[in-house]
């Protein structure tokens, strides 16, 4: 009963589907019909002229978009448990030519206008100081919490008001669409671009970076190329997307992520160190209750000595959820 | 009948086998069990101790394994027509962080110790001038020529001798294995890494970076994740490679796509720019003589005005060979 | 009556006679006979063998020593408040190709051992987070406090002991060494490489970087020229510096800054923020306190609401410091 | 009798004195009241709006003023003789991160129209290669060549109509106004930048980067700073230049050194390799030819193995430059 990641879920079979579908000669990168169609594809979700790339990760897609926002001499406000700042390996310092990431607080690994404020007004304006060039936040936040779309009206405006380029890591983007119930295009809000994770939500190697800002693509495409992330078999990437938004799997997908983690978070009120508003649960869990739990056969991660994460996917199993909340209950 | 490129191929059955029966939750990026097996596999195949990683592109196997060798200061040596030079999109510049290529001639895309020495031997050994700190080839070569196990020796000695690395670009080594008839040892020779070819010999989005010098994997699996290249779902990319090694699937490709591009080759004796020595066939064609072929349904690129280029695959169809053969003869 | 910047000082009468002393014909960049000197002179200083090199500024002499010592894709543990952090303009992100700057604290801008592990233990040590490279200190602190011997032997142990390589930035190792009292050796302890800074005390553009790991100086040639500071008419940057060595004007000039600023702490007892321990007085002066000052002749910078800067220089005219010690304590 | 290089010159007298009239407390970086005179006295000079700043190396200033042009995904066109690919340690690799150095040809070290289209016509238009972002050219040339104000008319109007911004190296453009007898805005042409050079005709340790484009220098700047060039006492370094401008010394001075150089070519017209329209000459000189020179006590540097280069510089002595000359003629 396996609550560890949702990176360790399986691959959707209608993605499966897809990818074999697209098994035959095409022009390759991404010359080929299914590449070609994410313009249209994304445009038509979000209700808006849109620009769009696939790449193989989500932090080659968190880099190479924000590659498209900030010099390598500015830098990017962000959240201190922002995964760009603590989870890629630097790869922001790779991609931004050593830019630098500056760092806010808020609840919920949540940016708020006033965070953002505080580390933008700290800031001299001049040449001895990294000025922000971009603001970074992620939806459904690190600590599994959903900004509203009120929340990302005021963030996108203070952005506009300062010049400054707003990116939004969305690993979890479609948890945080079905948490919110609201349309996509109202869960991104005003952004410049979008990384639009579709691997732990049921893709295989793809995820999809949306320029609302389309005049940011052109160099996008020369940096995904530089960074080795134009595969050559792109028609398989594509393919797997064009899968998830195929009759809003996507959505049906983390709507059972979603409802895995509200069953459990349900039965463990007293414990939670953060709303669950996506699909992670952090509990507070003993040494001890946690190896009674994982004694019964639940695999989950150590946040740290007085957390415990535990991650649904598009494919837990409905009775190991239960099985979880009724564990936890009976702690 | 596609003879535009080997990416354009298709994916093995075998293969496509291998990664559907990977789709069962396992820890996510490299530390599931097949990724685990690399070093042995490729230690066991090249007869000495290996550390292997997997990557989605051979630019980014490139690059990674080059900045394991290069500093930022220093220089590769490499051949004009490189792919790391011409067709990677700046990427050696991004990875290596503003080292450079110091370009060297030779015939047939192939560097010799003369041309190498002319390279190294122009170069004040004064921080004026950007100084070598590796040797880069292609085997098989961007000509589609491969270098033989003594020129191999010969290059590789130069390197010894004057303190550089030596890398092997392998988009095509299989091509360049099967085609010398040698060991994959003999066909490496005293090389520091390999990038690994699959994905144009029937793989879909996994190379491998296969380290001689072993002591140079840590720094690139860092170098890995900071670029983005570090999937979450990697068996899914050790399942594909483990596939193609497994009863030598990679040669069995490569022997056939080697065999369409000899009975093309064999038509057209008078036309060859290179000797054809694994999958790709260099002709002088002229712009009629182009038409009537694609008149006939054959699709293939043009390299230059003078010259067009023929690529076989794994699936290249054994009629179409024999037709495009026939054609040409004709001309 | 200037109090704002050491920078502002004037340079000293013997680093102009030894410069123009220097004005005939010589090899250019660093082949002349002064800077040939630089190994000698600083063995001699530091009792051991060390290797020296000129740059231009405190910016340049600290991102160029420590590219000698951390990887792209590695880190250097430093204070919250170091200068590399606030002060650079993003320099260590462009010298060290990325590399992250991982913050601890201390009082008194003073990393501790403890505050060094905190920094340490929280990295998970995998390829997802940067990994420290190196330490760096600021001798003395940007709060204008030493470390004492005892401090550097604890901080540098701990650093040999994880295997990390050592730099101090010394832009006011002067005012350090004669703070405490000791030799120059002393004052560094067993670092790999020193910033010692000669432009904020008497000389005009003109810093050393002294390395203890001789065998890194290699690498920072390259790296200096690469950055465009190897200047033509090096012999005259070299001249500065062995000017200031000469009959220890260094250590002069650095205890008359120190008494300046003596003076004016002990008028001020109350008012420290930090200890004085150098050539800094950072007093808590209100807006009104302020202006009266000001009123009175004196200039000096505003820290932040509750805090002002007083800097003293070598050339402070004494009467300028008994003037500003009355009125101050006058207030 | 020294002929081996400008750099080896003296710093002139008035430049001394201005040094020297600067030194007073004055506040720091380029807060001085003489940088803040630079964007007049340039745009009086150019007889049209310029941004100007300082920086310490003509290595520097290429490369700031290329990275205000030139994305890091991107490319400039220079001549393959070029200083910034030849004599920079990297340095355009470092300043643009990884952008790459397109390689064009032309009689004399001088790029024409059509070696600049050879070059960018030869690019594939796709995000595989690197695109051009701007042309580099070098007045006067490696080779001591100037171009006419025709000739970087037709260059200059070649980058407007193809998007490309436009970078004059003018290490010796003081050289090149004096042999073409023009204006300085007449010897610049259209450009958008100019690495202004004052160190090899009289200065100390400042050369400036003038914008014509001025919506570039605010980047300039805090590139400038990020890379260590910001000096704190930098009321130097812009009074070296301001006292190269006053009565147009900078003039006056390269008249001289080209002066002489004249004198020496005229006496050698068989021997030159290239027309001498500034301060080098180039001479073909077998071993026994220099020994023989040698021996005279003339010192000069080995170009290579038929050429020796003969350089003249403000401070020249005439009889030496005349002594030279004979001694050529009587070879």
């Amino acid at each position: 009963m396996q609550f560890l990641s949702d990176n360790a879920a399986r691959v959707h079979p209608k993605v499966w589907e897809a990818m074999q579908a697209a098994d035959a000669p095409q022009p390759p990168y991404d010359n080929d019909a299914l590449s070609r169609e994410f313009d249209a594809r994304f445009s038509a979700l979000f209700g808006r002229e849109c620009a769009a790339i696939w790449v193989a990760s989500g932090t080659a897609a968190n880099c190479i978009a924000l590659s498209t926002m900030v010099a390598p001499h500015g830098g990017v406000v962000c959240h201190a448990d922002a995964h760009i700042e603590n989870d890629e390996g630097g790869a922001p310092g790779f991609y931004l030519h050593g830019a630098k990431l500056l760092l806010g607080g808020g609840e919920n690994a949540k940016l708020t206008p006033d965070s953002v404020r505080a580390v933008i007004e700290a800031i001299n304006p001049s040449v001895h100081q990294v000025q922000p060039h971009a603001i970074s936040i992620t939806q459904a936040s690190e600590a599994g919490c959903v900004y509203t779309p009120a929340e990302l009206a005021a963030l996108t405006g203070l952005a506009r008001e300062r010049g400054l380029k707003f990116h939004v890591d969305g690993a979890r983007f479609a948890n945080a669409v079905a948490s919110l119930g609201v349309s996509p295009a109202e869960g991104v809000g005003d952004a410049d671009a979008l990384s639009f994770g579709f691997v732990k939500n049921g893709g295989f190697c793809s995820e999809a970076i949306v320029f609302f800002d389309t005049g940011l693509v052109e160099v996008a495409r020369y940096r995904r190329k530089r960074a080795g992330h134009l595969q050559s078999k792109g028609r398989f990437l594509a393919a797997q997307i064009l899968a998830m938004l195929d009759n809003d799997l996507w959505l049906d997908n983390a709507r059972a992520s979603n409802a895995a983690a509200a069953e459990i978070a349900a039965s463990a009120a007293g414990r939670l160190v953060n709303p669950v508003e996506a699909n992670e649960v952090f509990l507070r869990l003993n040494a001890d209750e946690r190896a009674i739990l994982r004694g019964q056969g639940f695999s989950f991660y150590d946040w740290d000595e007085t957390t415990a994460r535990i991650v649904t996917a598009w494919d837990t199993v409905p009775e190991h959820a239960t099985a979880l909340a009724r564990a936890i209950a009976a702690l």
